[in-house]
């Protein structure tokens, strides 16, 4: 079966077409036919009143479906139209750590009373204490610890007491009298096992955990290192508190790449996409603007100190910004290149010196090859060699200090604990601008007379 | 236990202790106790002398462990260094989609005699015609399809005749005479079923699957939607070829965002990073910039149209960047947020004109916000009335540009089949520094008399 977005699109006319006319349990008939998630997609694509109608007339059960696979925001606003007592089944029906984020993102004061009025809040409460972006945040209480000399034919007979076991990891896990993990056993490996063996004899000892306050990047830079289905995480003393699965893995690595090609571009709003209102698009755009004006009023000035000398030779006003420009796109392919490769584990703050050096390198072989080229070019169609030369030796300037600051302000951002992908871009054009501006501008005040005789 | 990249530099180092001082089987022993993903990391950071010893001393079942883990890259020159029967064993050992990458990447003299010498050839033979980037490129062909009427009993014999059940995916498969596929058991309900039931009572016949030639950004894409541990490929007529799980879809996701941060900040090569070897760096970077300094220098041509201007009023020298540079922020903005929504599938090139529209808008409202900041500022440093209404106005044209070229120039590749990372930042710069730099240049010019006098 392949689900286009097509065929999504034609259920959801008909879905619509059903709710104007009234025919509410056909259209909620139309809408159940489609998988959970693009209920979810559909759902989220109806107007207002179409999801008002949905939202009084499905079962809890569904309901809670549809607001675990909502997006956050949009779960939230969807919460928002269910009574208190009725939001309490559906948290109850919920999984624990879904039930848990929309708990966190609810006013504190309709969280309480939700939580007071739900039948299983001891397994979310525990899972409310954790930031949204840890392995805490993260991890669900849904999983099966066990006991080193439980057999495999008694590890069975739990699975079969789980209600729905396709919410529990694809793994068991085996503690000790204090709760610390100390195995986990792969479900491939207990069907294969005879049903006699212990799981002390069945279980994996080596065991890879996170701690509760692991970042989440870091967590999925494990799971996806140890190609991992679920990976357990403990406390400070290491006791099994909870289990991450790979399909919340995959949710962070997108939203985490999205952060970072957001913040690289100056977008501070992961949520923000083209059809996005305009009053978002305004908070989420125009803070990273103004500041950009703030440096770029700066390199203003710094060409103001020039600008007499531009008065002499204006011809200086076509090249000045190649200069400041292409230090700018030299330091922006260090910046991605850097910010990916601690992204994903491949280089750290430590590296700091020998990186800097190669970069320094190769800035200057960068700078040579465009500094020729423009030189020449700039040659040929004004024929002053002075200028020329300027223009080239500035490129190779500029080009050098936008390689060595590309990789050096994200390296410091790391080290200080700093997103590098939110600041540095901002951070490595304020440089190259205005020391593009001042290298072309001071070499050509330096060959002055050459440049206006030439 | 918490695996930290301390211990494994710290384990590398005596493990190059061990291989100076001819401790070899020292080294090995010291080496095999690293989890098969850091054993990689570590061979790759070993140098070429330490990386031979290892090689000539490991058995062909670790060597295919291996050369699994390595990046592909890695993993070729790795081979290059085995006797050919040797890789041939190792091939064999590797998993089919592994070995059949492998093979793709290596001379296809060399892989032609690897094969003849394989006893699974037949194994890895059918992956090999597909693209790298495909569904048929990243499935692999070791999985278990079962017939509508096999007991839950004998899938369970069917697992244990698996020599290695954890290579197996956490589905089985249910197909028909001819082979097209009709149903997916989840295995953890194939543990609680009863020993008697057949497949058919027990599958859920709504298999999501993907034909082999999908691209790989759209696989990912879906088996992110419906949280699939694995999603089965079929051909043209539905009939099974082969298993794709989510281990390699974190590969994906990984790789496609590199793709499109390095796109974005033009850089070619996504194996590219702050370490990599000058040469590489040339060849990844320097096109780029090559293609930046075309544009750039078009930008210089239309400045130079205003050469006079300039002359009269060095102080336009000043601000023209920050016009140009305003309008290029704007644009970059967008266009990370219309890549990135693309990518994630929420934005379609059908809605092209409902986009743009908005946009023009926001471009407008960044616009006059923007604009009037600077205008203001200007005005109270320069003094100049005309020059900061000139400077504003014009603000607000290359904002509106910025922001709707940002988004129709990425909407637009797409719909052309190009990837719209790859050329977007470039194109849209071009448009973006000339726009700006005529926008405030002409309106200067008109305005010259009162800017001179201001």
């Amino acid at each position: 079966m392949e689900i286009t977005q097509e065929t999504i699109e034609l259920q959801k006319r008909q879905i619509e077409e059903a709710l104007d006319q009234g025919r509410i349990h056909e259209a909620i008939a139309l809408w159940l036919k489609l998988h959970p998630a693009d209920r979810a997609e559909v759902f989220d694509e109806l107007d207002d009143e179409h999801q008002r109608i949905l939202l009084t007339h499905l079962d809890v059960s569904t309901l809670a479906d549809l607001l675990e696979e909502l997006d956050d925001e949009e779960a939230l606003e969807a919460a928002e139209e269910i009574s208190t007592d009725r939001l309490a089944d559906v948290l109850d029906e919920m999984e624990p750590d879904e039930a848990a984020d929309l708990l966190g993102d609810m006013p504190p004061e309709r969280a309480s009373e939700a939580l007071a009025e739900m039948e299983d809040a001891d397994e979310v409460l525990p899972l409310l204490g954790y930031p949204d972006e840890t392995a805490g945040g993260l991890m669900t209480t849904t999983y099966i610890a066990l006991r080193r000399y439980t057999t495999v034919a008694q590890a069975i007979d739990f699975l079969r007491q789980v209600s729905d076991v396709t919410e529990i990891p694809y793994y068991l896990y085996v503690v000790d009298g204090a709760r610390r993990l100390i195995g986990v056993v792969d479900l491939r490996d207990l069907i294969k096992a005879d049903p006699d063996t212990v799981m002390e004899d069945l279980m994996d000892p080596e065991v890879i955990s996170v701690e509760a306050g692991t970042d989440q990047e870091e967590v999925a830079r494990i799971m996806a290192k140890y190609d991992l289905a679920a990976i357990p995480v403990v406390d400070s003393k290491g006791r099994l508190i909870g289990v991450i699965t790979y399909d919340d893995i995959v949710d962070v690595l997108e939203s985490e790449a999205t952060e970072d090609i957001y913040h690289l571009a100056n977008v501070s709003d992961e949520d923000l996409d083209p059809e996005s209102p305009l009053t978002e698009q305004l908070k989420g755009r125009l803070p990273w603007l103004y500041l950009n004006t703030v440096t770029a009023l700066f390199a203003s000035w710094v060409i103001s100190r020039f600008e007499s000398i531009i008065a002499q030779a204006a011809v200086l006003a076509l090249f000045q910004s190649v200069v400041a420009g292409q230090g700018g796109n030299a330091a922006s392919q260090n910046v991605a290149m850097t910010v990916r490769a601690l992204a994903l584990g491949k280089l750290t703050p430590k590296a700091l010196l020998r990186v800097l050096a190669r970069q320094f390198v190769i800035g200057l072989s960068l700078g040579i090859a465009v500094g020729s080229v423009v030189g020449i070019s700039v040659y040929f169609w004004r024929g002053n060699l002075y200028l020329s030369l300027v223009l080239g030796l500035a490129l190779l300037g500029n080009l050098s200090v936008g390689s060595v600051v590309g990789v050096l302000v994200p390296l410091v951002l790391q080290s200080l604990g700093v997103d590098p992908a939110l600041a540095s871009s901002i951070l490595v054009t304020a440089v190259t601008d205005s020391s593009g501006f001042f290298i072309f501008l001071s070499l050509a005040a330096h060959f002055l007379k050459f440049i206006r005789a030439g």
